[in-house]
């Protein structure tokens, strides 16, 4: 049997295009194997190139048509693409629900496209902590652009306006009124809305509601960005040119701005941050075999402890 | 002007019903005052009563319309109830979109309803480590159900597998339908689930869709809790009598079978680990007022250190 591939040697292999290889960087993130660390220190000088496209919004609203509608407008644009579907996991099973050829069948055997499905692990900062890496990964291996789908809204959508250079908001006709999408804390993260299903009734008012929403947003800085409101029907591939024209114009306003260095130092503070609090858990759940957090947390059921004082007491144990 | 309150005062007060003793001391547990951990040590013996409801959903099924009409049938059955609203915020106000008073108005001046707006900070584990302290307030303070209503599918949920006893998954009719739900993961999370809005065309559909493929769920254990599909109209108030009882059988059910103690225990386990968490990132946000986070960001953006090594030097520096 082989030996493990050695890390600068698979970089390498992915930058010249070779899918297998990137699939095997991803795998090797993914999973913190043993060689996490080199895998990461060979990534790094290649990294900082790519446009990061942020995809989100409600279930049903189309995000796995429409990302896969905007890898073929970008294709056809000549530009590598990677593809980050961060699905949310059974917490039992912890696997993926739907595999990458379910999802994106049709990009199959195109080798100007890499896509991974993320399980989000349903560990404290998981989403966090692994997709930033397989995401340096993909940024490495060349991509101009990586589009990363999160499933909806909530969380990680406050995760992706950290993590994204530029933001969709997905969202379909009459899912989008007005007093929802507020609730749902979407106004203020996207730099791009798209109305999918555009071809359903309620369409041009939920279009009409979302652009009214929008003037009531404060303006950041002294030239702001003003969110376009697009229509789409990402089964037919209609509108998918402009959201990739409204994501281009949005990073040129972003580089010009400021704007896209003050999110990649936000990005890159998070993930020190996320990697540095995975380690101290990780830390936390060994010390004496798991069993000092066992012991922990029976003491605080009783009512003995409370979870500050246990707290304490194992990061004392792991330090 | 008077000294801070004793904590062990402020809980009697609370035990004793009182709403502002009950108040100040979320509020203190939600900013980490100063006196956060004498709070902590002060609630702890009284806490592990509640039991504690996680509702959740989509944007636009009705969650909030649902926890409301829920409230008055637990209080029409004499119970003590208190309601955790997990907003998520802006990650650029930082503040809830919609105060209590909006939210819950029908319920102001009940002294046997506790209600509260968490705002989601987005800090890393905002969710994991506020919230519980939240729920050990309400539940220190005698509420017999504690209804934590989050928005969103996705991460939040997985969260709220691990923080409930029992698991509402609210869907409306046509938000619902089978492989949406499985892409958003709600499949596995629910105790019980209730297709609200059920007057609407397609709801009997969607009942009947997501029994389908309850049935593809693996049951967990020699006696597994069988979830039950429940149709509502939360709006006037159909049907809410019949999620109380299914919450009540799924309640005796998992003291019987264990599952009770098993969450508990995660949840205690997982609050310990948020907490630790949380310290360490202060810790580390502090190293050099924050300069060693600067340096080693501005290290990775220029690519000549990756973020573990940065990660492990900001830890080696907050030890």
């Amino acid at each position: 049997m082989p030996g493990p591939p050695d890390p600068r040697d698979l970089v390498e292999r992915a930058r010249a295009g070779e899918q297998l290889a990137v699939a095997r960087l991803i795998s090797m993130v993914e999973n913190s194997g043993p060689q996490l660390r080199e895998v990461s220190a060979a990534l790094s000088p290649h990294t900082g190139r790519a446009h990061v496209v942020g995809l989100t919004g409600s279930p049903g609203v189309g995000k796995s048509t429409s990302t896969s509608a905007l890898v073929t407008e970008l294709r056809g644009r000549g530009r590598r693409v990677g593809v980050l579907a961060v699905d949310p996991s059974s917490p039992f099973s912890g696997g993926a629900l739907l595999g990458d050829r379910v999802r994106m069948g049709e990009h199959a055997g195109d080798d100007g496209v890499f896509i991974r499905s993320m399980a989000t692990r349903g560990h404290l900062g998981g989403l966090s902590w692994a997709t930033p890496q397989a995401l340096r990964v993909l940024d490495a291996a060349g991509c101009d652009v990586v589009l990363v789908e999160t499933v909806g809204v909530g969380q990680s959508e406050v995760e992706i306006v950290g993590l994204a250079d530029s933001t969709v908001v997905l969202l379909a006709p009459g899912m989008g009124d007005g007093i929802q999408a507020a609730k749902a804390g979407i106004l203020e993260i996207g730099d791009v809305f798209v109305v999918n299903k555009a071809d359903r009734e309620g369409a041009r008012r939920t279009v009409r509601e979302l652009r009214n929403m929008l003037h009531l947003r404060t303006p950041d800085g002294p030239e702001p960005w003003e969110p376009p409101v697009l229509s789409t029907v990402a089964s037919r591939s209609e509108g998918i040119d402009a959201v990739a024209d409204a994501l281009q114009e949005h990073l040129a306003w972003a580089e010009k701005s400021g704007e896209r260095a003050r999110r990649r130092r936000e990005r890159a503070r998070r993930e020190i941050e996320a990697i540095g609090m995975e380690q101290v858990r990780a830390r936390m759940e060994r010390v004496r075999g798991g069993d000092a957090l066992d012991t922990l947390t029976a003491r605080v059921l009783e009512g003995g402890l409370d979870p500050w004082a246990a707290a304490d007491e194992l990061l004392e144990q792991s330090g």
